[in-house]
């Protein structure tokens, strides 16, 4: 049999995302993101909004669709302009599925930082903590700990985070 | 033996950067740029400087040195303000080191496309293809189809790139 050259001359569109690929490509594009945002239907005030995003220029939308599928939750939408998203919002997606994996296989960035706390915060959710005084002072301490991503808007934001 | 817990608080500080986790990092954060710049020393008043780089907030120098160890080239440097890259700009390392690695492991975004014609015109200088008026015309031709990641830096760079 005559060994094929491989096709170098476009990327590879098809192949299964390994773990370690997912985690350096999340190193260097995923962000942990904990909103907190005003909301006068709930008990404090603020509505608490933990999401996992990793940002593509829409010219890479199929790598998103093919992390969507090789981690089977979230959604890929258009997040501004020509820019798209897959999104992981769901507490249970978020439970089961991202943290579980980012706990087995590691960031090597700063980011696994953000991460763990973004964890913790998810995971004081579920138990229902962030229903209590204390829970939600608490997540709102921690979230104002976190470098994200979206440094500039995070900024803004954080001004309406509760003390 | 009672299993140890993982320490999940901090990043994976020290551990081998495995080749996919490389590519999944460069998938995001790495550029394959090719500069053409004037300069009037050279036969055809411009120079042809091909670099591959990834920067990173100085948070993650460490991530960089562990990149230029993993590889062994290249050098980590200030970029900008908080902003420090690994660079490798010598050919004799991109044609030894970081263009057979790419070729054998696949980068999956569309970054893979600059890739090649990256690869290609490095190959063409250590041709010394550059040396001739028609090879230094076909590279310049091929810069200008490349998409790289400094997108508005280069597209001023581009106005001075011969036709």
């Amino acid at each position: 049999m005559i060994p094929q050259r491989p096709d170098v001359e476009s990327p590879d569109k098809t192949g299964t995302l390994s773990h370690d690929w997912i985690v350096g490509f999340v190193d260097g594009e995923g962000c942990f993101h904990v909103g907190i945002n005003k909301n006068d239907e709930t008990q404090f005030g603020h509505q608490i909004l933990p999401e996992f995003t990793v940002v593509q220029h829409e010219r890479d939308i199929n790598l998103l669709h093919r992390l969507r599928s090789a981690m089977r939750c979230g959604v890929v939408r258009r997040n501004h302009g020509d820019r798209f998203c897959w999104r992981v919002r769901d507490l249970k997606s978020l439970v089961q599925v991202i943290i579980p994996f980012f706990e087995r296989h590691r960031l090597k960035s700063k980011k696994g930082v953000d991460f763990c706390k973004f964890a913790k915060i998810v995971k004081k959710m579920v138990a229902k903590e962030h229903l209590t005084e204390e829970g939600f002072t608490e997540i709102c301490r921690m979230v104002r700990t976190m470098n994200t991503c979206k440094r500039k808007e995070v900024r803004l934001k954080r001004e309406s985070i509760p003390e």
